[in-house]
């Protein structure tokens, strides 16, 4: 089966659920989940099935527009149906409160609702359907063209660190921080992509590594604590990560690691590049200090994937899902608006 | 079975071989293993059966005892004898080039042969029997002496992070960088040890968090892509690393991550303090510029340890076995002489 680079995520033909690749099983294992229930859809963020900041809002926006339609059939009244609809957008959003696309795109598909309440309820439900749609592509719009401003900041030959996965896997077409090296090696420029592996559940190793090997990249694998000896050794030219939310004021929340990354990467004077849509920008958080950091388990640390347990069971873990880059030690922040330079100040 | 603390290293009763903790099985398993022959000695330390560069010091020096009582079985005269055992010097001090302990040992050793060269084979080869065991004893002294002056860095309730493992395990009884840890809690002190994993071979996982938890010590793993996180939010007081090898001027080699980890001290104005036994002190290398940096196979990446693969296995990997962190981010390195304080010049 061939991983299909612009499909993580997709809306099967009967319209009833979600497909999408189980991104915990890659690279080994390239298989698609169906997503039908609220459950199964809280579950597949939680677990990270699904992930990636621009991803989880066009999954968000399909699940919206499935259990509208659920809601639809068993609502007594459009009221009835408005209160279920926000009911499952609260809960959706509770899996990854971290993911401003997330948020973004439950409210938007509500909204699209509100703006036909007064419709048949299969108006409703096809408005749904569409803006669904639409969030989907003009995403895959948006990476592409926040992958053209990010070529302009690559030369031939250079030497690019990556973080996580900023790629296809999670948003749509060419991705965002990938975007400029996917499409640069598209137009036959020689990058050289310095992967991270990004502990512990290594989205660097198990996908952008995995999306890079297949687009014909130069991609070398690296453990996150070789950063900075890798940087010494003059390979890297910049640093491209992706973003889970962005503040007014340019400070990041991104995979817990961004953050060192860019202490190192100012220490050797390297220019460090954050990718998201807007949509990632959250305007109405001033800076970091408003951001939360949520702790995951424990045993992502100390079992998973590996054979055996890695570490005495009963050690405590201390695993911080993301971190906060604060805005002083981004570059700039680039978006399907452009290239921007700090001082931050985004509305 | 209960590990050891004490004894990572230890010569057979009829000492005719060592007797070593398989380190690349813990903490899933304690075994020890039996090497015998100039084979067996230095794939386990090219494999980090045995590793911790003090311990590394103290398995050569038995290992040169275990074989100059072969070659003085095999041997036709006593040139032929000091010619055998230098080769299997050289051929030992190749499994792991950057470990100054391991030259210093095997010369301290073939010193030994060379000053009794005038007398009988058996007096030879107890004469360097004797300095093994002294080597041994002296190193369990000399990280008892490092542990004190340590404890005179650290307050109660102070929360220490590490890396790597400068444990028993890596030397002898309280280890280097661990050894102050260590002591305190046997003082009944509460210090709040913050382990870094280490990866790719997870020395901190299974080694340090493991010996720290057997110890009573309140421990929290972490992934070394946390540490800027975890310094942020004010938990450490203090950084505790060991050593490889350490220049005149106090560039210090250690295992790779240590560098990136000194940035963020640094960054976080977290003092940072390097832990080894004068013999770690390379006093004929002027600086970090002359030390080479060596490679590993990348598939201690990609595969070691997990249940399956966790990246494509056509990737490149990057694999160095250390950096060096520059004298300049070391606020003082402590060793049996004393706690040195920059502008370093050792002699």
């Amino acid at each position: 089966m061939k991983y299909e680079v612009n499909d993580p995520v997709r809306l099967t033909d009967d319209g009833r659920a979600i497909l999408a690749i189980d991104q915990t099983l890659l690279p080994g294992r390239v298989a698609y989940i169906r997503l039908e229930t609220p459950e199964q859809m809280f579950d597949a963020i939680k677990l990270l099935q699904v992930r990636g900041a621009p991803c989880i809002g066009i999954f968000a926006a399909y699940a919206m527009f499935i259990e509208a339609k659920v809601f639809a059939q068993v609502s007594s009244d459009k009221e009835h149906f408005y209160q279920q609809l926000h009911k499952f957008a609260k809960y959706l959003s509770a899996a990854m409160p971290s993911a401003v696309d997330l948020s973004w795109a439950l409210k938007r598909m509500e909204r699209t609702a509100a703006n036909n309440m007064r419709r048949s309820f299969d108006t409703i439900v096809e408005a749904m359907r569409r803006e669904a749609v639409q969030i989907h592509e003009q995403n895959i719009q948006t990476c592409f063209t926040i992958a053209n401003y990010g070529l302009t900041l690559i030369n031939d030959g250079d030497g690019i660190m990556t973080y996580c996965n900023a790629g296809a896997l999670a948003t749509s077409r060419y991705g965002t921080g990938l975007g400029p090296i996917l499409l640069g090696a598209e137009k036959g420029m020689d990058i050289k992509a310095y992967v991270c592996e990004t502990r512990p559940m290594l989205q660097g190793s198990r996908l952008t590594a995995y999306e890079l090997v297949n687009a014909g990249v130069d991609t070398t694998l690296i453990c996150d604590n070789m950063a900075a000896q890798v940087m010494k050794e003059g390979r890297i030219k910049a640093c491209f990560v992706g973003a889970d939310r962005v503040a007014k004021n340019g400070d990041t929340a991104n995979k817990v690691g961004t953050y060192g990354l860019a202490i190192l990467a100012r220490t050797f004077r390297i220019p460090f590049y954050v990718f998201c849509p807007t949509t990632t920008i959250d305007v109405r958080c001033d800076d970091g200090s408003k951001m939360t950091v949520t702790e995951r388990d424990g045993d992502e640390i100390k079992t998973e994937y590996f054979k055996s347990p890695v570490a005495p069971l009963e050690v405590k873990c201390y695993n911080p899902s993301l971190d906060i880059t604060p805005a002083r030690l981004i570059t700039a922040i680039i978006t399907e608006d452009g290239i921007n330079y700090p001082p931050f100040d985004f509305n």
